[in-house]
């Protein structure tokens, strides 16, 4: 180790501008050397900014470590040295001298043991010392596994940091965590030994030419942008990353990350802020632009697993039981493709759907990010007149595309018939190039196309970013939390999800591609299992059954055409009762198979009259309105803020009067009884919709209590034995006047009690259902084959 | 006349089958018979009505009837009848024998005076006598110009009348009426002759082979249509007919009227409402469609002038001068060309853009109806190995395409992705000529296409309905005046309005495309003779002013920038709020100024966060809720039935407890003060809207008393000294509590009172309003011109 480091000051010293008017010392340590992102990657970068640093000033020297012994560690990594390659603008004799310098510079050295780090810190001490060099500071650059990182780490923060005054940056590389627990956990550990500012988290899409760009284009192009970057404008958002490649050879890192924890949690997230985020008055603030981040976090709609399709290409498996040793039975639910639908809840985005898309084993190989804006246009014109890249009937698009596919460069593209851009002169070029392609459904030249004057490697961006302590383009620890609290519901919500098998490559055809039902994603093509096993059953044969219960009509159906029975069924009687006296009375119970109805209504049934309906509730939760248990909060949330019911057609139950609840002197029952008949002719409701609980209780009438059972009162207060205890319901007697009363039973959990009630008499102290019976109405039983049949 | 009878009757015995088994006697009189309309399709479709049911068992006799003398006329006449041809699927013996008995049962009559219906109808009668005929029943076609509609229908109904239990069909041709006055006015006229079901009044379109079928379309494809057919998956529907012809021979009827009135008002509304209705049960009943189609009309939203673009060709303009002998400087403003957006109130299509079209002097010929379908897909294939007609990524869309255009023939067009439709097999069939067609961005081979199996002319159509007397495919009177009461203020509001000139024909270039901003349509283009004649006053010059009265910012403009600045100035404190806290409190006052505010917020600030708005009342009458006189009533109606407030963010004053009204011991005031307290940070509301009465009141706090001027009460009931006395109020301390006050002042009866309190000082108990002074937040004053300068 001595030699290496006189070795070393020897060097140094051959380099004779060094040492005259340094801007200071700079120590770049890459730990995990010979590993493969260093041979790929961050040796290139690191050989670069030496590139662009020889005359700066700066002194450098270059630590690769590794686990690995000295002697074939060295060779190892000056292996990869020796091909490093310049840019094309550096001339080759330029880059022969910088070449050799650097090599010069750089060294190897075994970390490995407390004493190796202890070492390395009096090496570069030593060389300071010898050469009277100010120190400006060091570069922890963690090429490794993340179950490495605490060791490192206490060592660094133990031995090597730099003296007092100089900064000390240490770079890290994902995998930062499994999930929101870990990323904590691992959160928490680092902070022990580095202070925020001097981690760099890696996120190195972030280099990538146009993702960088994104946001400054954003900035200069405000003018343009600012009217229709919004929801009235953007039709949608697609931020795509698709490769070719498989996980041949890293099943062991993919199996447990798969490519939502891979690729969507942290790529195509931060791509994702840079497009919706609020922009900062100055976009160059690394501060402000995460207090923007955080924001955005924020107005994310919560995920769910509907919210997602999975795919995992066939050969998937079979690379996993062979690379990990797996038995022949073993079956992996890891996906390997997946589309996220991502929606926000913001004035600016609400309604705009962001689709994040990932994959491997896919067709081609390319990165995008796609803004595509509603048209608004009509032309007049006739269709083969119009000059479609000029005409507003054209597409209207922006793209940043990030690399590979036809392009095969980082570019940004605008529709003409959106405006032409200002894009920074010096580093971006337009480009009239290609006129043969077709992108995104135009040609090229309907675009503006620009691409970078040079290219640049994102790591060699990154690296040249560190060195600057610009800390804008990395991840701090809450981006990291918020992105991770984001992502984990639906990643631990898709566990047991089986994804769609996929071919892999052009077989893939259009298996994979996916579409948008409301909030909810789901493959275009049917699973081709499913058609295959096709039989005849069409869902079609699976028929409502219609027979009697309790001496009263039942239907009874799987769920689904079950709720279609009933919601036409009350949308029926609502026709008619508007067409026999201009309105309709229907009274709602809560609970939570109310809910797929009050769903179905919103989405299939269009004609109802909801401005001509009142809305009653069967019974209520002696809680504020607002409150999360509270039925009409239910019946708001799901049904009320969808369709058009007139502010005064609405009777939420008086629960809640003088500021206190279901207090007996502030006679709610008696005001909502009074309501009722000022309103309802005959206090007979036109549609009274009950549930059944599995003790036999129906609306809020509890068995073993006599209220509301009998009597005069139509409303009552009501003891539950579950919490909330207290209650307010419609009386039996009430409900027996309505003209059509339904009750709606579903689920395994209730086929005991229907059981139970098909057999007994009418005997509502023990069942309360049992005293459901309308003197001049019709009673109808809707049964799901799970609750009827068990 | 005698001679001509005579010669019929003798001419019918000539015919052998006639008289033999006869389903009765129909005559038919075509009046106008040597006008233009009956030259090109009338007598064209009565021949095809005889061929059709020459053996049906009917006897029939056609009478050509006009102002001509009999020789000129009958010559006329026969000239278009010697020209008749047969459709091609008739053979041409069959043609040349059945036009021989055509132009026998043929006769032309001058019908000008009393006595020559006398005539016509005795010879009818002499007819049937003579020939033993039972009578079937009689049509009158009036093809003549609507100012002669009221002499014909008396003399029709005076002396023309059949049989008693024969019927009379009388067929009316558009113009019906120049708006709805002057509609409602015929429409009587024509009921003091008529009945309902007596009149069949022509829309052709209806008869169009394209249009027809939209119901029978609909409803066939039911299972496809009913999950797609509305706001969910309609991104657009488009109804569009384009003519080349201008207006030249015909500017005297054109002046008149106008592209909206001649074409939009009925033929466009008609497909509109055909697209846009509920599907009734039954679609082949006349009854059923006309009730879906009043429910339509009822759920258009206004129109305003801002819903149109106009254009007139360049050419009109000479044209009207010379055919109409006006002056050299005459202008017209009659629009030849118009785009109008329309939109419905309805659960189904709310949001989604109906845009009528049609124009004289345009680049083609073609009428067509385009349903545009929203992309919901995301495609992962990539894009050059999609096949585009099949992938979920191309256009779904659903064309009627009316005739002409590059198409030269009815047909109904559907994309490939969207579904392959069922067709009545026998009327229309598959076409799968002109793969090299390109229809609606598309390769006409990604639709299946329709086309009639025979091509029918609609006149030939409508003719056959009416006398099979199927009313479904007519405008009733109900209908057409619905229509008209649509129509009507859009009409009133373009009277002034200048429309765009357009050179006409290929050289319209894109002149004519037009956008959609919201509920707004504007051309694309920039006006090019604005850009000639800009000298520096463009509106934006016109600016509001902003001064200070009472010490306080006034702005003050033409009503209605000055609504536009109040609008926006609530719009961006409830941003500010909502992102100092998440939540807006607006206190809203009654009365009428505020009601274009509310219209103005409900069409154009889209952006408004209403989810987090809680709305306040600053003053309410004591009357229930619902009565017209509340000022709820009215925020209902205009305002929140039109956005999205929570049910439980909207807060009525509590003027109505107990079932009674502003009772001191229900503490109605109290309940509200503490809702207030409950829910707004230290009780200060983010924006309180006041008016002013001209006897100096704001809210509900009035001159003399001094309930609620100062205190500790927040809400107060207060004593106005016009009826309905009793009021609830904000008190002057909470509203002074308010961050933003704003006080909106409109119309000249206001200018006497904003003088006076400009020179007051503080005295509440004299003038309320000049006790508006917030302790901490910002009044501002809003005052039109007329209020400010009398």
């Amino acid at each position: 180790m001595l030699r290496a480091a006189l070795c070393a000051i020897f060097l140094l010293c051959a380099l004779p501008s060094l040492a005259k008017e340094s801007q200071g010392h700079v120590s770049v340590v890459l730990l995990g050397a010979t590993g493969d992102l260093a041979k790929k990657y961050l040796w290139e970068g690191l050989f670069h900014l030496y590139l662009d640093q020889v005359s700066s000033g700066h002194s450098f020297t270059f630590h690769g470590a590794a686990l690995t012994a000295h002697e074939p560690g060295q060779r190892l990594m000056f292996e990869v040295l020796k091909k490093l390659a310049c840019p094309s603008d550096v001339s080759p004799d330029r880059c022969a001298v910088v070449k050799d310098q650097f090599l010069k510079l750089s060294r190897y050295h075994q970390l490995k043991t407390s004493e190796n780090y202890t070492a390395l810190n009096r090496e570069i001490g030593t060389l300071l010392q010898q050469e009277g060099l100010e120190e400006a500071g060091r570069i922890f650059y963690f090429s490794v596994p993340p179950f490495a990182y605490a060791e490192i780490a206490r060592h660094i923060n133990g031995s090597c940091r730099p003296r007092p005054g100089a900064w000390l940056r240490v770079v890290l590389e994902k995998p930062f965590g499994h999930d929101l627990k870990s990323a904590q956990q691992l959160a928490i550990e680092l902070r022990t030994f580095f202070r925020e500012e001097e981690m760099y988290r890696v996120d190195h899409y972030l280099g990538k030419q146009a993702v960088a760009h994104i946001l400054p284009f954003r900035d200069q192009n405000r003018q343009f942008l600012d009217p229709i970057w919004n929801r009235h404008h953007v039709e949608r958002v697609e931020i795509v990353l698709k490769e070719t490649l498989d996980a041949k050879g890293r099943t062991s890192f993919y199996e447990q990350y798969g490519v939502i924890r891979d690729v969507l949690q942290n790529h195509l997230t931060e791509v994702l802020l840079y497009l919706a985020m609020e922009l900062p008055a100055n976009i160059s603030s690394a501060e402000e632009v995460l207090q923007r981040k955080l924001q955005t976090f924020k107005s994310l709609q919560g995920l769910e697993s509907t919210s997602a399709v999975l795919g995992q290409y066939q050969a998937y498996a079979s690379q996993v039981r062979e690379e990990l040793q797996k038995a022949q039975d073993y079956v992996s639910t890891t996906p390997t493709f997946a589309g996220v639908l991502i929606q926000l809840d913001s004035l600016r985005w609400e309604g705009v759907p962001f689709l994040l898309t990932s994959g491997k084993a896919l067709d081609e190989r390319v990165g995008y990010v796609r803004v595509l804006f509603k048209n608004r246009a009509y032309c007049t014109q006739r269709e083969s007149l119009r000059e479609m890249g000029k005409s507003q009937c054209g597409a209207k698009q922006i793209i940043f595309h990030i690399g590979h596919g036809e392009l095969s460069c980082p570019a940004v593209l605008i529709s003409r018939n959106l405006f032409k851009p200002i894009m920074p002169e010096g580093s971006w070029k337009e480009v009239v190039d290609h006129p043969q392609l077709h992108l995104f459904g135009l040609p090229l030249s309907d675009y503006y196309v620009y691409s970078p004057v040079k290219e640049r490697e994102a790591y060699s961006v990154l690296i040249s970013s560190i060195f600057h302590g610009r800390k804008d383009s990395f991840i701090t620890t809450e981006n990291l939390l918020a992105s991770w609290e984001f992502w984990t519901p639906l990643l631990d919500s898709l566990t047991q999800q089986v994804p769609r098998l996929y071919p892999g490559g052009l077989e893939n055809q259009h298996l994979l591609d996916f579409e948008m039902m409301g909030k909810e994603l789901s493959f275009t093509l049917e699973e081709p299992v499913e058609l295959l096993h096709s039989d005849g059953q069409t869902p079609s044969d699976y028929r409502t059954i219609q027979a009697k219960f309790r001496q009263s009509p039942l239907v009874s159906a799987w769920p689904e055409e079950l709720i279609a029975q009933l919601a036409l069924d009350i949308e029926t009687a609502a026709a008619k009762a508007v067409a026999r006296c201009g309105e309709f009375h229907l009274a709602l119970s809560g609970g939570s198979s109310p809910i797929v109805l009050f769903q179905r209504l919103v989405r299939h049934h269009y004609g109802f009259p909801w401005r001509r309906t009142h809305l009653w509730l069967v019974d209520e939760r002696c809680v504020p309105l607002a409150d999360p248990e509270s039925n009409f909060r239910s019946l708001h949330n799901h049904l009320l803020q969808h369709v058009r019911v007139p502010y005064l057609n609405i009777h939420p139950m008086l629960v809640h009067l003088n500021r206190r609840l279901c207090v007996e002197e502030d006679q709610g029952p008696e005001l909502y009884a009074k309501e009722i008949a000022a309103l309802v002719t005959n206090a007979s409701l036109d549609f009274v919709l009950l549930g059944l609980g599995s003790d036999g209780h129906t609306a809020s009438l509890f068995p073993h209590s006599s209220s509301g059972l009998e009597g005069a009162k139509t409303v009552v207060l009501t003891e539950s034995p579950v919490k909330p205890h207290q209650r307010m319901s419609l009386s039996l007697p009430l409900i027996n006047k309505a003209r059509q009363v339904a009750v709606l039973v579903m689920g395994k959990g209730k086929h005991e009690i229907t059981t139970q009630i098909s057999r007994v008499g009418q005997e509502p102290r023990k069942w309360p259902i049992s005293g459901v019976n309308p003197s001049s109405g019709q009673l109808v039983w809707y049964m799901d084959y799970d609750a009827l049949l068990g």
